[in-house]
């Protein structure tokens, strides 16, 4: 494991960008009104920007390295697919914003996932690929090791809750893993896990608090900025944060100045409080379409990262997550799964005010069976 | 009107291709078994290559030629969109074959449509464009004519029966051009267009049966074999037959030896019935869930062109464009209104035997409104 050399309150941290909010502050006033949150300076709306950045010239002090993040793609290349960026002029007035949409939806197993996991079971010793790894996730990473594991030629075993969707086990099993339920009510997934990892001497990948996982996940933000130059703004959705904290890394340093924004739903928003307050907070399982978010904490290797690179993360609706599906099926045509609509929601919904810059945002899957995207659909709201 | 100079029985077309059709024979046998039709050599089912193509060096004989498909390209270069090539492994698998689907859903009004639109509008006189255009339809013809007027500044005015879905009515509004509505039990679309035009000294352009607008649907394919190199097969919906002239003339020329084929919903087989008898065959307006192709016959420019260059139009039926829609769904997460579905369905679900073979494959477009999307989703069978 790689040791964290340096936090934003270290020194290590130390240039400054001033941005403005939407009051014209610079943001290290809002920084302190933020921090303060007295009642004559109270607390800002979660659309401006809540902390300024101190640092960040380069990111070799964090837990994952930018050197780790172009390795990761070099291990990816003619492996994931290339995942085309999408524009839209309709999207662009309603924004009133230039929006750069990075399609993870027609990434391999239908997300991004893909990424993290095939870096990450390609850096294992011939040993640990021998005994093989095991994971936990009734998601998109279950999918994404499986996927990984069979192109690699590794067994893999997936923790999976005993009611996890039958379409998702099946899908897992499709790619040759083996899965493991447990009883979510009666057994403690952590328990079974290390059990089985003490029994098999399996080597445990975590869906996102592992650093080859982070750093394969930031690849799409470097393609990204590759193909369509620098941004002013990046945004992105959180569950755990592999993804936000690999997507901060490749923009610090591709796209300096970048202001790199986390999106969570609301009844799950862990992570803003996370990192908000320094200190990793736990919540029951969140009640939310957003599947993928469903976390209840985010990493550890995740949060410094978060906090030193990360301009703020702000929250949306369930409901704005459909209204949002449905804009993408209308006048997109392409299908979002309801955590993939996070970044997106923010943007064109306002919860972030990005009013006339260039703006990357991370379509992260597609993953939703049709009765679920109908239901959606059905219950949406317009935005155009 | 260019006039056209030459035809497959005319001595100008003389160079044949041989293919071997399913049975192992040449498509010279299978050609003569189609003519002849006997007891003895029946007619070949239509997933053979029913005709072979005495010629092509070239399109210069044709009433549309290479060289209008290239300026076409020309004229929208930076307005329409070039569109994603997608593919997808388990599509591959699926037809056994290499799939490339141009993905003309992500096209500027959400179909290939605009393409011919905007080169058509473009190609007129100053005096032309001051007086404005009339077209008829109710589908994405009249939305791309109504963006292309937008942004020529040429007025665009457009014939719709007065039954036509209030959405595609409002979108056509949308953009500046006028609607003039019929009834169509009581009134005669050619006539009343014809009165307009009379009145008001209004050029036509139709929605397929123009050389320019077939030179603009060309492009599509021009883009798709520059992005992807040869194919051995090409395969196009057909509605009136634009889109599938304009196809093959670009892939006569840009990838020679290129199998061309047309697919049309089973309701609605005027243009398969056209193609084989050499005879333009009208027929009252099919009932198809594939609107872009409820047409009733092919245009007088097309004919020529399909039985020059084109080796087959084969049919599929509605329940497998459903079943088509809910793989691009689940499996490719992008939204494809039934009409866009007819080639992939044919490929896929093995109307054509295209084994082993770089297949080419337009998606023409994504407009259909949820609920429709939605009926067909549930209504579908599964192809994997």
């Amino acid at each position: 494991m790689r040791k964290y050399h340096g936090n934003r309150h270290s020194g290590v941290l130390r240039r400054t960008r001033r941005i403005r909010d939407s009051n014209g502050r610079s943001n290290q006033a809002a920084r302190r009104s933020y921090i303060s949150g007295s009642q004559d300076d109270p607390l800002l709306p979660c659309h401006t920007i809540s902390r300024d950045i101190e640092n960040v010239s380069n990111t070799t002090s964090l837990p994952v390295t930018f050197a780790d993040v172009t390795r990761a793609a070099e291990t990816l290349r003619g492996v994931a697919h290339r995942t085309p960026v999408l524009t839209s002029t309709t999207a662009n007035a309603i924004a009133g914003a230039q929006l750069f949409f990075k399609c993870e939806n027609f990434q391999r197993v239908g997300a991004f996932k893909f990424r993290g996991a095939y870096n990450a079971v390609s850096r294992l010793t011939d040993d640990q690929r021998k005994r093989g790894v095991i994971t936990f996730s009734s998601g998109n990473h279950a999918q994404a090791m499986a996927l990984a594991g069979q192109l690699l030629g590794v067994p893999i075993t997936v923790i999976m809750p005993a009611n996890a969707p039958a379409l998702k086990l099946a899908a897992t099993r499709g790619y040759g893993a083996s899965v493991v339920m447990y009883d979510p009510k009666a057994d403690n997934r952590e328990e079974v896990t290390a059990t089985i990892v003490a029994e098999r001497k399996l080597t445990l990948i975590p869906p996102y608090d592992h650093p080859d996982v982070i750093a394969g996940q930031g690849t799409a933000t470097l393609e990204l900025i590759d193909e369509i130059g620098p941004l002013d703004a990046l945004v992105v959705p959180v569950g755990g944060g592999g993804l936000l904290s690999g997507s901060a890394i490749a923009a610090t340093e591709r796209s300096p100045g970048c202001a790199i924004y986390g999106v969570e739903p609301e009844a799950g928003n862990d992570g803003q409080r996370s990192f908000r307050s320094g200190e990793i907070v736990n919540i029951p399982v969140p009640d939310t379409i957003a599947d993928g978010a469903r976390t209840q904490h985010i990493g550890t290797l995740v949060l410094p990262i978060l906090r030193a690179l990360v301009h703020d993360i702000v929250t949306v609706s369930d409901d704005q997550l459909r209204t949002q599906m449905r804009f993408f099926m209308e006048r997109m045509k392409i299908v979002v799964e309801p955590t993939g609509c996070l970044g997106a929601a923010a943007v064109m919904q306002h919860a972030i005010d990005l009013k006339g810059k260039r703006v990357g945002i991370i379509l992260t899957g597609g993953n939703v069976d049709p009765a679920t995207f109908c239901e959606c659909m059905s219950a949406a709201g317009s935005l155009s």
